[in-house]
């Protein structure tokens, strides 16, 4: 191991510190010699220029959950090809099948819009601490603190949604530091420009995801659209490509080992803040748990998958994302044993204790901590049935729907702002979405044997963590041969499966569920009363953490004496990395570059390793342009840096010094997904497109002599298109 | 790919030229100056001296089938674990588990003689081309020509092995083109010093077998006694340290990425001098045939093994020994493609073609190779039915010894100089031992089910193909019920299957077998007139190439115009080479060294990963002596160098350019296994223990002071023995 880190130093050249999601803001609080010695070229106030509270950052846009990138001022942006993957399936059928083939269009008029497709540009971050804190009521105890903090921040979000084409959120900072009011434009005219093939966007499927080396063109290009006057505005022929201020022009020359890189994004959640003993609860507890209780459903999908060819279609997706699911939680584990991640922050909390404890001024802050400790224990008798229903997605998708009936219904009977957040009503389409598309993985053998699974776990916790649903519908001592028939009862009786009855009681009232008397339904609304009073305890926990944590987290932060990079979010942050591999094992090095030689080297003809024919006949014919690596003498598809990333960094552009994209954010390896708990500089590594494949395919697969003009890459007349 | 090993250029330095299993005398006609430059630091002459006949080389002696090296003047040999497993074995008992504990002779009283551990050591190497190339008789045909040579053969081995203990054979170089007489000293008396754990010795086990990065402490130290006049003799309490002449001191500051290195030893067979066309054949034929045929056994014994455990644990030896087989066809096309060795060969060739066809004196090495050709093609029709008949050993155990004990009672018959060389009086102990040993390994239902798949491949031959005695005995067109019905009875009245019987069948007549009756003795006898009938066939064709080949060859060696390594065959060679990693893949470099600290990451606990408490004791308590690598900062384990090895070396020195001993080569790498048909520089590449990893076990693990100071290690005053 050590061997292989000296031979990584050989290439890589002394190791940047890659750790920390920095916000926007804190770039500037950096030293700006740091920065500058790391390779940025750019001033920081480039990046981000505090008066007008925007800058090249806001180039990186929120694509539903992904991040996107403006590469032209022409509105153009680039994300990753499974984030653009909606609007492609929406343009495909048998007849034209862009899924396989994909799609380039021709000519602006040839770009295809997305229905659902949604774009937001960031546009002013506002501190709105005092406001929310000062939501709360004097004497609040810890749930009304919550719902207190919860309505002040959906009252915020609505006023600042007021203003058209606007998506708001207010986001907490370091457990409740800090709250920021995010104010979004949202551009829905969304159309689709180019996709590669799914062969190439999807190379190496499952088998290859998390995996390094890695040969995946994960990329897809897509143009924003405003009304003419440059406001947001749906669809229309009318509509002319957005006009980005902030945009990364394509860094044809690409990346080397060793470089300094930036990837700027929308990282989701990372558990940083956690105090040592809180994370040791979920090494010890949760992903063991789920590895035990996923890996059961797992088995119980594919063996009843086995056994009817059709079922074991409808069970794939589901499967696909419980073998996620259960890999990633072994990568957890592995991650914190191999980063001595828990270890570490003992050390780093235990050293902000004997800082702390010599200055009065920082004695609530060590109570706070005391208290959050003794919470940790709190929990460990019921934690069990907290887990089963914490995690019903993991089991039968009829429980789990009927649930989502069921306070759908109860939390629609309220006034909007009082709902759980989950159930407002700009919350709806999404799930009558989710509800419809579940139709096609139901399998009725598999659910039957889910829900047994269940009732079986459930019927296996202590006295005081029964779960009240379960005892009364299949009772609490009933044998499996007992439970075996009122699940046959159950699936026998419910419509619920029925796609239409299922629609209709999207729309209705728990009286009308009631009336159904319908056994799923039935065990879902007692069952659902059982997850709401969870959710409610749940919120009474959060708002003890949001008076504890805020307390410790400013100890924490006064003893570091220097900007702390906050818990990821879903806000907009910037981590500072370079190009470099890593060793996973003794005997091993992972070089930072693929290459296309890789690709072909993989090429089996069969799912997921299947080479596109026009791919190989650019390759064959010696097609690589000016594209080819002269250190690796070939055209370079993926690369490793040690950015800090997390989920939601998916299609973050990846930046040189000069502010040029150079590599699209795809995945982290496998070895890093303990990342989300601490960052381990041995094996954090994320993983990116290089600029150089999409581009090669672009000019030497494709021949997309429009497209790269309009890039800057090809010389020539601009395109006609380009001066609308 | 590319930028990989750009990378290794980095760590290695400029490559060595590693090609090429060099016999002893052509050490003398390599450059010196080269070979200096390589790294050599003793003359050439210290290697090997003409005028006498040996010289270091000859501190590499055969140790029954593997290779095992001189480490002092008192007759330590160290080889590796599973060269010296039988001795282990011998002396184990469930009171005494030898294989489990590992053993230290704490005296030279405790050393623990092996009763059939057999070391050979090389006394001269006797040129005898002229004296068999002239027993063949004037105007012999092919078949004639083959008996006449086999017959010389036998006989100058007869003479030679005349002296006592000694042990002979005639090699034949270069298909033909030269003959050697090798006379070698057998010593009889070998007695185990050291083995470790077997969980050190064989750690890993099949699943790191052929695979880097490696962890296996692949080693044991023997010494060869003699009587105390010095000469060969069996075991006494007289006996007294084989004395030595030439043997390698150990290196204690072992190897360091990019160094010198030779690796002595009896590399078996390769393949090298066929022409392409006969290489493909191997390509296109008999691997992937074997790859079939195999995976068939493979699958019907883990089947079978599934229904019964005590089945299971009868067919695990066959199985891995199935497995092992499969792995390696796989390795061996794998490798043909990615080192295209087979289109090198017909390159090489051609240029060999184009230069012979200007020089009238090789006409005759130009229709030699028309005619070699011409053979290729021959074998066509009847190919698949000498697969069968030639594999009966990938097949039902049954099968196999009924024609062995057939063709045994056949050739018994005969003058014992008449007969065919596997069954001449000298062979026997190893049959009878194969016969006996047969028996822990057979399981009735997995026996069915391989005959029954057996003849269901001879029912698919083609009419010129047909193998008569399965048409006799099961039917050439019975339906699958039939053939199992008959394969039942056939079963049901053998009493093959039965040690004692089986045991007294090994010393019957034909006449004696055949009046038992036994059906799978008659199935046997039938099927062994086939395999014999074919085994003159092959000796037919083995004339033809010994008429054609060295004219053939003749012509590729003066084209070469300096010395050419010829096939193994195995005699001694040396290969010279030189310490580096690989990139197996796109995007990956394995590194040339391992560590402890990745013998404790592969702890599982669970076979075959299993660290010994003393080591983990050694580790934990940080005793790590003199023994840490100053690149690594940990004790070295395995090392990879780019050495041109076999199957053969296992237990080869591997030696610097002092002559001293810097570890055990005991693998090649699954890349590598091609090699036989051609060396590939990009993965050749052997595997040895760190002589550093053996000293750290004799010094830190087992205190086995004694044995250090005999080896010169440690400081301190000499142990009485090493005076005797």
């Amino acid at each position: 191991m050590k061997k292989t880190l000296l031979l990584l130093a050989l290439v890589a050249a002394p190791a940047l510190a890659g750790e920390g999601k920095w916000t926007p803001q804190q770039v500037l609080e950096l030293n700006p010699t740091w920065l500058k010695a790391q390779g940025l070229q750019v001033p920081p106030q480039r990046l981000w220029d505090p008066k007008r509270g925007t800058g090249l950052l806001a180039g990186a846009v929120n694509v539903g959950g992904c991040t996107g990138a403006f590469i032209s001022s022409t509105g153009l942006v680039i994300t990753n090809h499974h984030c653009a993957f909606s609007i492609i399936q929406e343009h495909s059928s048998p007849q034209r099948d862009l899924i396989t083939q994909g799609y380039l269009a021709t000519s602006r008029e040839a770009e295809l819009p997305g229905k659902g497709a949604r774009i937001q540009v960031p546009r002013s971050f506002t501190d709105v601490t005092k406001d929310v804190l000062a939501a709360v009521p004097a004497g609040a105890d810890d749930l009304a603190r919550y719902k207190a903090i919860e309505h002040k921040q959906k009252e915020l979000v609505a006023e600042c949604e007021k203003r058209p084409a606007t998506r708001c959120q207010v986001a907490t900072f370091d457990g409740g530091v800090q709250y920021v009011l995010v104010d979004s434009v949202e551009l829905t005219d969304v159309r689709l420009v180019y996709a590669p093939p799914r062969a190439v966007g999807e190379f190496g499927g499952e088998e290859d995801n998390w995996m390094w080396p890695r040969h995946t063109g994960d990329f897809a290009i897509v143009r924003a659209y405003t009304a003419p006057d440059g406001s947001a505005a749906q669809y229309s022929e009318k509509n002319v490509p957005y006009k980005a201020e902030f945009f990364f022009p394509l860094a044809t020359q690409g990346v080397k080992p060793g470089d300094f890189v930036m990837v700027l994004g929308y990282p989701g959640i990372t558990f940083r803040t956690l105090l040592a003993d809180e994370m040791a609860k979920s090494q010890s507890r949760y992903y063991p748990r789920i590895i035990d209780a996923v890996g059961e459903s797992i088995r119980i999908l594919e063996e009843e998958g086995e056994k009817d060819p059709a079922g074991k279609i409808s069970v794939a997706s589901i499967l696909k994302g419980l073998h996620n699911w259960h890999k990633n939680a072994e990568g957890q584990l592995a991650g914190l044993k191999r980063g001595h991640i828990i270890e570490k922050q003992r050390e780093a909390e235990e050293a902000v204790v004997r800082w702390a404890e010599k200055k009065p001024e920082f004695a609530p802050a060590l109570s706070a901590r005391v208290e959050l400790l003794s919470r940790v224990e709190d929990m460990d008798k019921t934690w069990e049935r907290e887990f089963l229903l914490g995690n019903l997605r993991a089991g039968a998708r009829g429980v789990s729907m009927a649930v989502t009936l069921s306070r759908l219904a109860r939390e629609r009977a309220k006034p909007d702002l009082e709902r759980e957040p989950a159930f407002m009503d700009r919350e709806h389409p999404r799930i009558k979405d989710q509800l419809e598309r579940e139709q096609k993985n139901l399998f009725l053998p598999a659910e039957k044997r889910l829900l047994q699974a269940f009732v079986r776990r459930a019927q296996a916790l202590g006295p005081e963590a029964r779960i009240a649903a379960v005892d009364k519908h299949f009772g609490a001592k009933a044998t499996d041969k007992e439970v075996a028939a009122k699940i046959d009862a159950l699936y026998a009786g419910t419509k619920l499966l029925t796609l239409p009855e299922r629609m209709a009681m999207f729309a209705e009232t728990e009286a009308q569920l009631q009336a159904r008397k319908d056994p799923l339904l039935a065990f879902g609304l007692d069952l659902a009363t059982e997850v709401a009073a969870l959710d409610e305890l749940k919120d009474r926990r959060d708002g003890a953490s949001r008076r504890l944590r805020p307390e410790w987290r400013r100890a924490v932060l006064a003893h570091a004496g220097k900007p702390v990079a906050p818990d990821a979010n879903g806000t907009l942050r910037v981590t500072f990395a370079k190009v470099q591999g890593y060793a996973p094992r003794d005997g091993v090095v992972y070089t930072p570059q693929t290459t296309l030689a890789g690709v072909l080297a993989k090429n089996t003809g069969a799912e997921p390793f299947v080479v596109p024919d026009k791919l190989l006949a650019a390759v064959q014919a010696k097609h690589f342009g000016k594209w080819v690596d002269p250190g690796l003498k070939d055209v370079p598809v993926d690369f490793l840096a040690d950015a800090d990333t997390t989920g939601g960094n998916s299609g973050s552009p990846t930046v040189n010094g000069k502010g040029e994209l150079v590599g699209v954010n795809f995945d982290r390896v496998w070895e890093n997904v303990a990342n989300d708990f601490g960052y381990n500089p041995d094996v954090a590594r994320n993983v990116s497109v290089d600029v150089r494949y999409v581009l090669w395919m672009l000019d030497q697969v494709e021949d997309a002599d429009a497209l790269l003009r309009e890039l800057g890459v090809r010389k020539g007349p601009p395109v006609a298109q380009e001066n609308r």
